[in-house]
């Protein structure tokens, strides 16, 4: 019975410690085709290998999520196992596409950590990256979580919080080599807005919606070879509930804004997010964004643009994001902060 | 938010408007996995390249259905998002299999228009067109909706209706390239019965039934792409139910019909199709078939068979088409016309 | 009506057939991406290319038991369609990977036919290979079954009932080409336990548990092509429920046992199984393994180890086989016995 891994504790994780993540995983055509299954995922550029190259690329890389989604599930048994909540994102980066036959592999290294004022667990800070088989980094993020302590009587450790840049500065975002939307075709990709036609503060509802099934974000979230049991075990929870991966909800706001934003073609970075409230099965997904900075790059035709996206389970139209208290709406899921390259 | 598609209302057409549908689609073998997840597909030209090499094909192509729901989910945001009804289909024909990797993307001619006594609403015909990267045509068929007017007070257009063929004559059936049924493996297939032993007005019970969940025709209705927001948003409807895309039917009758025509490889022309009830989560899906025609083709070995395939959710062998007053009776869920390629 | 296959009754198998069954397979990517939604499949050996070549093979050979399901779902519509009940398995082994794009076909030899005292019923003893394009065997196993007869009036056939080895001897095991374990990463597979760790005797409890959906058992056993009523119509039982796929079980339990025999990577033999009482939707499912054997193989750094994995639907913990009399504990749905290759 001592071979199976109980996960982390608050006490396993020291400053500076790196940990190689395992199980690394080849992804191809079929998550690609299960991507498209488990949300409306409707970005051209990640739907067809044409589109891309006609924008400069070899061919359709997999969904920038496929890659955060695949790097994050291989962190779950060293880093969240025994993680009470996931309390952040930042410094998130894209840094080379996912092409099918790529085989990913993470790394975190442990960079803070900070005991809770009741003793009986702490926010542990780590710095994943993903990288592929030849050892490109693909992706990096930092992440941190509530870790309960194995023993609340052991010595707290010294406090270490790293400063973390609160959104990823436009000259650090990686464009994929030969990105060009110089020759866009915006019928093809679906609507006619560019670059230029969003207004920093303008606020776009999505308008359609996605009631969730326990058989589906089950699968999706075992695509991902995550396994923390509160999303499988219907007898984990006292209520009985499964509690929704919260990266589930990301991909599904993510393609939600397709309608709006369907020239939003790339995630570039993760400034930062927040899993709100939780989300089960049953629960009918909506999804808001607004624009909170444009930037031009070096690409030709390529112009990148901040949006905060807010998934909910309110009724529609209802764009309600914190209560008076400054606290967010119980309706609200997901409130997260990222950039995406657009043509201009 | 004036960014977001509301899809386009009765008054937006024009006969002669060619829609240039968005979001081209690479289809590989993991499309192919997931119709095997959907569906009880069994027909072996689209399970085993091997099986498909023995035809004379270069490999095994994508199921035809699979052709036609990426094409008509295309179309979806452009011609049904504000339909009432999908009022019929007529002059479908495959043109050109589709292998993994061909991208596919659809375009759409209008040719006809009418507007309803009630002035509510109307009749769009359009006829919508798969192409492939390289603007081969895959698929072409007609198909007409009753659309909602924008402005009940805005006035009538011309009226055109056009003459649409009530069958595809055998003459324009286009067999693939290559297909031979010479050396056909009936064991293999499944079974021993060929082009020969189908008798005009024989009717084939199909035996087996699939109980459908929510899950399953959402993932499959976001496969192909399709928006409607009636099959994914349980909000929507005042009943809460999530309406099946009718092209779920059609799969699952389709592949439940394996059992009694194993050797109806092939789907080249769509004659006519009435979603005749709404099928929901829960209902058990049953299928039957009946012998319209035969006729021979110039490919060697190979027939053709026109084939009514009507899916129905009542108990097993009602085979039940029409009430006395010769509406669909309630139970009906698809009423499909067809035409198939078998062996001789 | 006629034409419909209604399977085979006890009175339709001759020891010495040899039936070759329906609807080759070709298997891809998407297979691979599925089997890792559907079950939360680790084993680094069936996830990641990188890690498959750092093995000594080509790539990573589709998981062992995509081979097993595929094989058998060809069988039921000649062997089990109208099976009351699937007895047992002996002497299964896998002897050659299965790559992506492999087509598999299958063929059963009946060895043994014992009628049942009832007279209604007999058991049906076949050895079925899987065989690739190449027609090299990837597969082979004796599958009994409890099949009705068609006239309880019919005569009974003279007894024959073949001589199975309990277990598969080391010296039989088919260790793929190539395989070699001497640089293996422990690390990258997720767990540091060698062949060595492992007593005989020794109880290892996965911890894991999934909460099975209809959707998903579904989506699973429609893959393997699978066509038995039961698992699919929930109106065929007369308690509305559709029981799961035994297969289904035993890739669950064996993705459980990750947690705990992580490097247990391949399977290479099966010496025995029982499904011992069925399962539905709604269940919890968890597993056990139990040590019962070990042995060296000729393939550098590799060993064999002889496995008991146990599914069950009870508490967290709860290890119980066994009742008093002997029969399996009402909460146990798998009992199997198989070897699995491991890293020295």
């Amino acid at each position: 019975m001592t071979k199976t891994n109980a996960g982390r504790f608050f006490e396993d994780y020291r400053v500076g410690d790196v940990i190689r993540h395992a199980v690394p995983r080849t992804v191809s055509g079929g998550e690609r085709a299960l991507y498209h299954a488990l949300y409306p995922a409707r970005h051209a550029l990640h739907s067809s290998d044409d589109f891309a190259r006609a924008c400069g690329l070899a061919a359709s890389p997999l969904d920038d999520l496929i890659a955060f989604h695949t790097v994050f599930g291989k962190t779950v048994p060293d880093v969240s196992l025994n993680a009470v909540a996931n309390l952040g994102y930042a410094e998130g980066r894209w840094l080379e596409p996912v092409w099918p036959g790529d085989t990913l592999r993470a790394e975190s290294e442990v960079i803070g950590i900070k005991q809770n004022s009741n003793g009986t667990s702490g926010n542990v800070y780590v710095r994943t990256r993903g990288l592929n088989q030849r050892d490109v980094p693909v992706l990096e993020y930092v992440r941190w979580v509530m870790v309960r302590k194995r023993d609340a009587a052991s010595p707290a450790p010294d406090e270490v919080v790293p400063r973390l840049d609160r959104v990823v500065l436009p000259d650090a975002l990686v464009i994929p080599d030969g990105l060009d939307f110089s020759d866009y075709d915006f019928t093809l990709a679906g609507e006619p807005h560019r670059w230029g036609d969003y207004q920093v503060g303008e606020v776009i509802d999505h308008v359609d919606a996605v009631t969730v099934e326990e058989a589906e974000h089950m699968l999706a979230t075992r695509l991902w070879q995550n396994t923390a049991k509160v999303h499988f075990d219907a007898t984990f929870r006292e209520d009985g509930k499964r509690l929704i991966y919260g990266g589930h909800v990301i991909s599904l706001a993510r393609a939600l804004s397709f309608n709006g934003l369907a020239n939003a073609q790339l995630i570039v970075a993760l400034n930062a997010g927040a899993h709100a409230n939780p989300c089960f099965a049953g629960d009918t997904v909506r999804a808001w964004s607004e624009v909170l900075d444009r930037a031009p790059t070096n690409a030709p035709g390529v112009g990148a643009v901040r949006l905060r996206l807010v998934a909910h389970k309110g009724p529609p139209g209802d764009l309600t994001l914190k209560r008076e208290d400054g606290r967010y709406a119980p309706h609200v899921l997901l409130d997260l902060d990222y950039w995406a390259l657009m043509p201009l």
